[in-house]
């Protein structure tokens, strides 16, 4: 997507490694980073220059190759990359995306007998998760498209105005994103849409990496604090929910961004469509029951008790309570299956249910 | 209530005029301001050194008897009066409180012959309206007590889990506050509760002022995110629901702080008691239906994109968003009487609904 009218992804193959842009200081200050040692893999994760499930998943995958180009150097090649993936999964331990890529590289190099092999294999796999993940969202996109335009269909071409929570935006991604790329096709198919962009507290994903996507791709969006949805779905001004997903269960729970749970509340109350964005990957075929089974990440307070933001000089972290002030942040909530109006998956749009999903995802039904 | 363990409250007489906390400074720098002249009073009210309904309309009956004092050296009394009121009620138009206290002194004075005696009756008015709001605030804790003693009762003494949005507090008003006075009445009588106070973007009215006020008066807290309520309740972790009320309708619709209805939605799906705490000022006898006929005051975009906080050296404010953000910012939204349990008032506790209300207020029922 663009960027100062410039196209990107979120990573991207240089000579001797990666180049990702740096997520850290946005939308104050758009930079890139190379990556070209495991220490610099495992910093732009661990530091999130790079963040988002499938982004991290992709990082990952390139990570384990510059591992494999690292370990001709070794006196135990296999030794090295298993080292080398221990000391990136501990980076974010609980990201599901990132063991996956991980295993996913491992199963496949440590079996193959040459080193070139490997290397080149190593390659080859962090490509084809690139490609595979560019390729989950445009259909997820494609999908999300019909819903939009049939709402645009209903109002005369007026423009559709879909609330959305947290960043599932392309930056993400590689490219497009989950819950953006239906926004962003039928942007670019003319058809006229307004997004409400939730700030989304603590981090405010929202208004630093979402509200910065929609400005440089020209759709026109308004920030709003985490308390207004309701309002503004009241007020009939939202037609249209759109989130993403960190984790669903195969009943249709969806875990995602803290604050998600009280915007599907609200359009159930207000008889809002809400729709979750996912690639397939993230629904949890174990989990019979997202509430009860799903742990939620609690993260550190000063997430909440402290802001940075910019002033004339520079960038300056604030404090925006009493310092004895004893604050929670739990990162993520549950909307309950029987609020979600439908899942946006790679292979279509399905009912939050088993029965529905296992219909797109017959090969899970056994 | 306590402010580093002297007992305050939010405005008090001195001899030339008021003394104020200057709340806007808060949590971070607590000091006190005197208010002597018209022009005083209008810059405390416009700039928000006191703030809330209740604490707002004192201060301008406080204000009604500066104006008289003034009027005395001018050659017209009558026309200082009123053009004190008027100039009063310019500095936050949309403030009930504020217009309704001008107005009690305004028919109060201006029949009376004697300037002398205006001016003592202004004083006079000014005190009842004190004495009746402390009051008022007292009997909804008491009213509230109630409630809290019966979870406290089933939990068998464990510390009964209230959430509260915004600054319903004694900061609010002239002391004990509304949504927090049944809080105090509990705590003074040894019930343990434990406040979730929501920080409550955009103003962070629960970050700045509810967690300063409960930090001092000793009762257990944490400060959360606005996005948080849901999953503690769906964790089991919120007994009760206690908030404000900015204007509330005839058939039990309460127009409170922006985000109050997504936790009123977050609570009926939890089966989790919320009750609305109001000083029957706050009705509006004349409306039938709150979310059709209450207006919805729109503030500036700069209070979603600006936050405040301190540095090691000062407060700053910092930009949160890109420069170019458009943001939004509706003041209150409307919580249905639908989902409200009941209504705490300085009569008692009745449902949200005409009949019951009326119960309470016989008189209004004509």
């Amino acid at each position: 997507m663009r960027v100062n009218g410039k196209h990107y992804r979120t990573i991207w193959e240089v000579e001797d490694g990666v180049e990702v842009i740096d997520q850290r200081q946005l939308p104050h200050i758009f930079k890139t980073a190379k990556l070209r040692s495991i220490d610099d893999f495992c910093f732009a994760i661990k530091d999130m220059l790079v963040r988002g499930a499938p982004l991290i998943g992709v990082t990952a995958a390139y990570a384990m190759h510059i591992a494999a180009i690292e370990a001709k150097s070794k006196s135990d090649f296999n030794q090295h990359l298993v080292n080398c993936a221990n000391k990136l999964k501990s980076t974010r331990p609980t990201a599901i995306n990132l063991a996956w890529a991980i295993d996913y590289q491992l199963s496949a190099l440590l079996g193959l007998t040459s080193n070139s092999e490997k290397i080149e294999k190593a390659l080859e796999i962090a490509r084809k998760i690139t490609e595979e993940d560019i390729d989950c969202s445009k259909a997820i996109g494609q999908a999300g498209l019909k819903i939009i335009e049939e709402i645009s269909k209903k109002k005369n071409g007026e423009a559709v105005n879909i609330l959305t929570h947290c960043n599932a935006g392309w930056l993400a991604t590689v490219d497009w994103g989950t819950a953006t790329a239906p926004i962003y096709a039928a942007h670019r198919k003319g058809i006229k849409v307004h997004i409400w962009i939730d700030e989304t507290r603590p981090r405010n994903q929202g208004a630093k990496l979402t509200a910065f996507e929609l400005f440089h791709e020209n759709v026109p969006n308004t920030l709003i604090v985490d308390n207004a949805g309701g309002l503004l779905m009241q007020k009939g001004l939202v037609d249209l929910v759109l989130v993403g997903s960190d984790r669903t269960s195969a009943n249709g729970d969806v875990a995602n961004k803290i604050g998600t749970y009280l915007k599907a509340l609200a359009a159930f109350d207000n008889l809002i469509p809400f729709y979750v964005c996912l690639p397939s990957s993230t629904i949890d075929w174990e989990l019979e029951d997202g509430i009860s089974e799903i742990p939620i990440e609690e993260r550190s307070a000063d997430e909440v008790k402290y802001m940075d933001g910019k002033t004339e000089k520079n960038i300056q972290n604030v404090l925006i309570t009493l310092e004895e002030t004893r604050a929670s942040n739990f990162a993520f909530d549950i909307t309950p299956a029987r609020l979600v109006t439908g899942l946006i998956s790679e292979r279509g749009i399905c009912n939050a249910n088993r029965e529905s999903i296992l219909k797109l995802f017959p090969e899970k039904a056994c």
